[in-house]
């Protein structure tokens, strides 16, 4: 099988699952307790966060471990907007955000509070002018998704966070980061964010852990209560395992990150070049500019994109149609339908995306098996 | 070092480090991706489900698996307090509750909600009486842990259930059931409960994994939203590795349930005879009727609990003076106050909880440093 679905999920890199066997056999302490045992625990978890932190350009303190990058979305918006209700009680998000953080908004209109929805170019960017014109004097959270999980477009964080600041210096920016770290080089703090969200399995850490950037003095309120840990933040034994394989894996995809999207981005291309010739009439979704290389998102007119996915798998190419989450919904994608691809095109989408272990061998298998399942599926639709 | 603070956290069991190791490197799939890598994550993910259940009494449908116990129990009370904030706003919930309920409960309080603390008896117990005075027309949930985190006593679950049904069958009824799995038979459907919560960490399994049963139609709301994973009542990528591991866990400590309380039951009765012979004077908190054998908490007057810990810790044996997640904190015990231990000797608990790899080795070890422990501590206070 060709794993070409990295936006999905990553394999776990060797030195990640080591590091978390290691801890799994030796260091089961609670870090809440006090002896040895406690201690150890407690020592390789803020040895994770340091490695955490350094990777994004935070503080150690600035880091709250999660149990994943919705819930680091969820804690972020929820804990802010609650924290800051005395302020007002809207919010503005963009059109094509991740559902962690649409469906977080959802819910909280449904407990009072008011969202802007904010429009996207035909290109797949937020631009200043939109963002801006959507907040208001009681906007309490902004966010704007670093890097598109769909169609890869990197967005201008640095700039939107200062221009939403300059409008309103008490509204916080929140960016769901989930897709940046080890795509684009992140640093929280050049950025001019308030809080920004990761997980650990997009760049070779397990499944099961997240983190939220909280910059230093930004209120946050906790979305999950009971033992206090990670400062009241966020109570729950910690995964001090996964915690573990999050740190090395953090590091290591910033440590990369700049090899890493050369290389991904002559994948890409090749694969681009070679889809073209088999269908000349392939749609990329989103721009080429300013986009995560790992990234290609397209419609191929007359086909239905779940054949094609389906064809593809038989023929051991794993693709998606877009967010892993929505897999199986029958609904055309919202990040599509904000970018103005006609609802019957982005049927037909198809996201294939690399990672670190991709090779040449994974595009040249993807696109031996396209024409015939190309051709196959336009006879099918 | 001798571990004797399994309540606090377990090793984690070799079967469960090799099952995990093996979908860390194998199947690292996105549970939600329809492509082969997927599918076969999925397939984990359900039969850990299936084993779940099956450890606990319930349908395999009835399993949402979360990023830890705190969190199950999160989505428990503010689940179903929300869901069913048209019945009422009212909660019961016992005085001697995990953090994680009562510090809920104390958030929904904060939102509007009203709550009825339960007092329990010198023994350390929730009566029928007690418990169904709290119950209201307007009660949509009550919990009562099935046992006790530090002193091990265990609730009448059934009977207390039954009773606050026929005072109001429209409550439902929640159970922090964290400390039961593996340390007494757990059959939720024989409860009779609607809620229940687990954790992985605490039988063998790995942290940041727990479970929520949801009692087939019982009504309950998300607290983390996103991608809709387990239809919808809690988002965010599977911990597809982690949840393999509470699979195996969960088995095994149903399987040794009998096997392993009758084993705990001679290493306290051990160590609480070693321990009176060094210090007659001392206090045993809660009941050693309707207890967990694995747990033993003990009052030596004159002493402080801190100094004995670290004097242990020195000694080489780790226990705690309760919750590992109180650890650190000056307060005395809220569940020792409730159980009527008078402030200045709750001061001066230890909790020895033991496991299923604990030994007479460890208990002797504890009693060897013991004397020299309680004669040092005694001279420093």
């Amino acid at each position: 099988m060709y794993y070409l679905d990295h936006a999905a999920t990553t394999p776990v890199l060797p030195e990640v699952r080591e590091a978390m066997f290691a801890a799994l056999e030796h260091d089961f302490g609670n870090p809440s307790s006090v002896h040895g045992f406690g201690r150890r625990a407690r020592e390789l978890v803020e040895d994770a966060r340091d490695r955490v932190a350094a990777a994004v350009g935070a503080s150690p303190a600035e880091i709250v471990f999660t149990g994943g990058g919705t819930e680091a979305d969820n804690l972020a918006l929820k804990g802010a907007a609650s924290k800051l209700r005395g302020n007002g009680r809207h919010l503005a998000v963009s059109a094509i955000e991740h559902h962690a953080v649409l469906d977080t908004v959802e819910w909280l209109k449904r407990q009072g509070y008011e969202t802007s929805i904010v429009e996207v170019t035909q290109d797949g960017f937020v631009t200043t002018e939109a963002l801006v014109k959507a907040v208001r004097s009681d906007t309490t959270v902004v966010s704007v998704m670093a890097v598109n999980n769909e169609i890869g477009t990197i967005q201008e964080i640095g700039s939107l966070a200062g221009a939403v600041k300059e409008t309103n210096g008490s509204t916080l920016f929140h960016t769901d980061a989930v897709q940046a770290l080890g795509n684009i080089p992140v640093d929280v703090h050049a950025w001019g964010v308030d809080l920004a969200a990761f997980a650990a399995h997009k760049v070779g850490g397990p499944k099961g852990v997240g983190a939220l950037f909280v910059r230093s003095g930004v209120p946050v309120e906790a979305v999950i209560h009971g033992g206090g840990q990670e400062r009241g933040l966020r109570s729950g034994t910690l995964n001090v395992a996964g915690i573990v394989g999050f740190g090395i894996a953090a590091e290591i995809a910033a440590k990369e990150v700049y090899e890493k999207s050369e290389r991904m981005e002559a994948l890409r291309d090749r694969l681009l070049d070679g889809l073209r010739a088999i269908a000349p009439d392939v749609v990329v979704n989103g721009t080429l500019e300013m986009r995560a290389t790992n990234n290609i998102n397209v419609c191929i007119p007359g086909t239905e994109g779940e054949t094609l996915l389906l064809l593809l798998d038989q023929a051991e190419i794993a693709c998606s149609s877009g967010s892993a989450c929505a897999s199986g919904a029958l609904d055309p994608s919202h990040v599509l339908l904000a970018i103005g691809v006609p609802k019957e095109l982005a049927k037909g989408s198809l996201r294939f995306s690399f990672g670190r272990d991709s090779s040449e061998d994974d595009v040249e298998a993807a696109l031996k098996v396209l024409p015939a399942v190309v051709e196959r599926a336009r006879k099918v639709a």
